[in-house]
């Protein structure tokens, strides 16, 4: 392998978000054009027909539109045709991972300009068809066979958690009440209005011990970055960002085939390549975006990034550490609580909280000063997981 | 860009396949188990848990099995967590992208082993769900929302063919007598049978004017290759095959938006790609896998890979060039046609048979003395393609 250690992977000059939400009468192709739009308008010096060379997209699920092909689907839309592009799936990993092989292309000398996001459109379903769906993702013949369905995955992770460590549902209620106030400084968030204790609480049960505010949203929306190798960056924009850390993990299929289900090896994995590579450590990180598809997800997260030790995840949300003002504001997005979870276009609309954090582009959420950032994409109950580490560039 | 003209990209250590037919009660992860206990016997100094740092894998569908988030799906049953395994989708293109994303990642430096595949389990449902979920991979609403179906967009492909250029049904029949002929030579082929041309003229209409026997099979099956840094390959195998040209191209994912519906400018685009990097011509290729989904799709990969001019397809195969003996053996293994066509194994399934065929162990379908192969492995009606180039070190 080369040595990459601390150097720059890759660079994004541009990023684009369309709005998260329940967006009527519109194909995924044509929701990610919106978020292309807004990618192509924030580099102006970028000819996106003439230098865009490639395209990864991340999606999910065929079931949702009954499209598959969604690489040369979304390139016709967008109109790059005839370019390469490379659709992955990695459930709701599907943007993280294609965020990194776009990343790897960068460096392979394959390419020197690629466009990579992901999409979903998912609300014109109904609750149980998107449920189903969303459940390919778990084991066929020992989970969806039974009927577990994600909820009740991560409400497992969740009751192990809490029997293991004395994590408690207000410590769960937490994340969920932090993420909906910082879904309020987002515009394009699919929902903005604080929720209180009491109201998680005392929502119904889900899968228990999660109830209805503890898991994230049915949304659509697309998120795109635009990618260039890092000698080429500063001719299309003054303040680019550096991809410096790529991890990518695998773990079991199946919940029921793991030892320990209160952390995630997938996401240890990645995180410690994404560290070294960049050479950082938990403690260098300003702002970070974490997969909290259900708030138990979150306070994992903390602990398989190494942000507090295993079991340490309620209590750093208890104490403040990941508010804004805290050491390490964590979901200032929204995450997927608040800002919405269209499942295919998490890993890249992740990267654009960080990009527009690391270039001082967030608003009223933020983060002062920050030049480090992560993001922590999960697919399935941890079966994929991907970590990256970007850098404002000096 | 880098320049890697003429140098190798990527090597072949070694190669798996499956049995290609009727599998029954086996999940895809089984099957593709099975190649990978045929790449690892033939690859006796590779410890896979200990070498192989990343698995890539095609797939088209997450509907035959109810099963999506085939990466970690398959590093699991593989045995290589928990390292970065990626689900790559285009259509029936699948392990072609696949292939070229593991080239890639060799490339990057980021991986020096990878394991690359690609697997489809599908003759466990009915022939229309078959139908249904393939036609997934054409534009949903002008395509499948009015029922057309691939024989149909290949069908008007074939019409418009014929019109232009006075290619007859005899032509077309004659890919799939030669290729049924090639099936016959290959233990891992679906239908070992020969056919003759009266057979197909007369055996009933799917679209006309493809009928029965114009077109490939629904299949069960799994091929992998194990791909190394170029400069390792001699570790592992005193015979390395290198990939030396890899090329990819997209086209509009409905094929009402064409111009020109007698050609794939997917395939001219990845074709122009790989002969560019590999720094050959048609004239050089002694051996070609394409990809003959219909009859006619394997005539428009002759003329789009430049192996004969526009329109050129139909004498080819009548004057006998295509066949062993001919200038250029193409689909040697029984192709799709005869072979099988589990939608995301037949990319790297044509790889495999090129890898055979370069390190001599073709058996009675061998080429003799073959150095140099492509394959050519098309995703949809032509909205993708991927294209790659082989060539024995010497």
């Amino acid at each position: 392998m080369v040595d990459v250690s601390g150097k720059p992977l890759a660079s994004i000059v541009s990023a684009g978000l369309s709005k998260f939400g329940k967006l009527e009468g519109k194909y995924s192709r044509e929701i990610f054009l919106e978020a292309t739009r807004e990618a192509f308008a924030g580099c102006p010096s970028l000819d996106p027909r003439r230098d865009i060379k490639a395209l990864f997209i991340g999606q999910m699920s065929e079931s949702f539109e009954h499209q598959g092909h969604a690489g040369p689907s979304i390139c016709d839309w967008v109109g790059l045709l005839p370019v390469p592009a490379t659709h992955i799936e990695a459930a709701c990993a599907s943007s993280g991972v294609a965020l990194r092989c776009a990343v790897v292309s960068i460096m392979s000398g394959m390419y020197d300009i690629v466009l990579v996001g992901g999409v979903e459109k998912m609300t014109h379903r109904s609750t149980s068809d998107a449920t189903e769906y969303l459940a390919m993702a778990s084991d066929f013949p020992l989970e969806q066979w039974n009927g577990v369905t994600f909820p009740s995955l991560f409400g497992l992770m969740a009751t192990a958690h809490m029997d293991r460590y004395g994590t408690t549902e207000e410590q769960l209620a937490m994340v969920a009440v932090k993420n909906h106030r910082y879904g309020c400084l987002n515009p394009k968030a699919q929902l903005q209005r604080e929720i209180t204790m009491k109201q998680v609480l005392e929502s119904r049960p889900v899968a228990w011990p999660l109830k209805l505010f503890d898991c994230s949203l049915i949304s659509d929306g697309a998120s795109c970055l635009i990618l260039t190798n890092p000698e080429l960056a500063n001719r299309y924009t003054d303040s680019p960002v550096d991809i410096i850390g790529t991890g990518q993990g695998s773990g079991t299929i199946g919940l029921y085939e793991r030892d320990d289900i209160t952390c995630m090896e997938s996401a240890r994995s990645a995180a410690r390549q994404a560290y070294g590579m960049a050479e950082k450590t938990p403690r260098d990180i300003e702002v970070a975006e974490v997969h909290d598809c259900f708030t138990i997800a979150e306070l994992i997260a903390y602990e398989d990034l190494g942000i507090c030790k295993p079991g340490g995840g309620g209590k750093l949300v208890e104490q403040g550490e990941t508010q804004l003002g805290g050491s390490l504001p964590v979901n200032t997005s929204g995450g997927l609580k608040a800002k919405g979870h269209p499942v295919g276009a998490t890993g890249t609309a992740q990267a654009c909280e960080i990009y527009l954090q690391l270039t001082g582009q967030a608003g009223q959420r933020q983060v002062k000063d920050a030049s480090l950032g992560l993001t922590h994409n999960i697919g399935g109950s941890g079966s994929t997981a991907a970590v990256h580490i970007y850098k404002r560039r000096e």
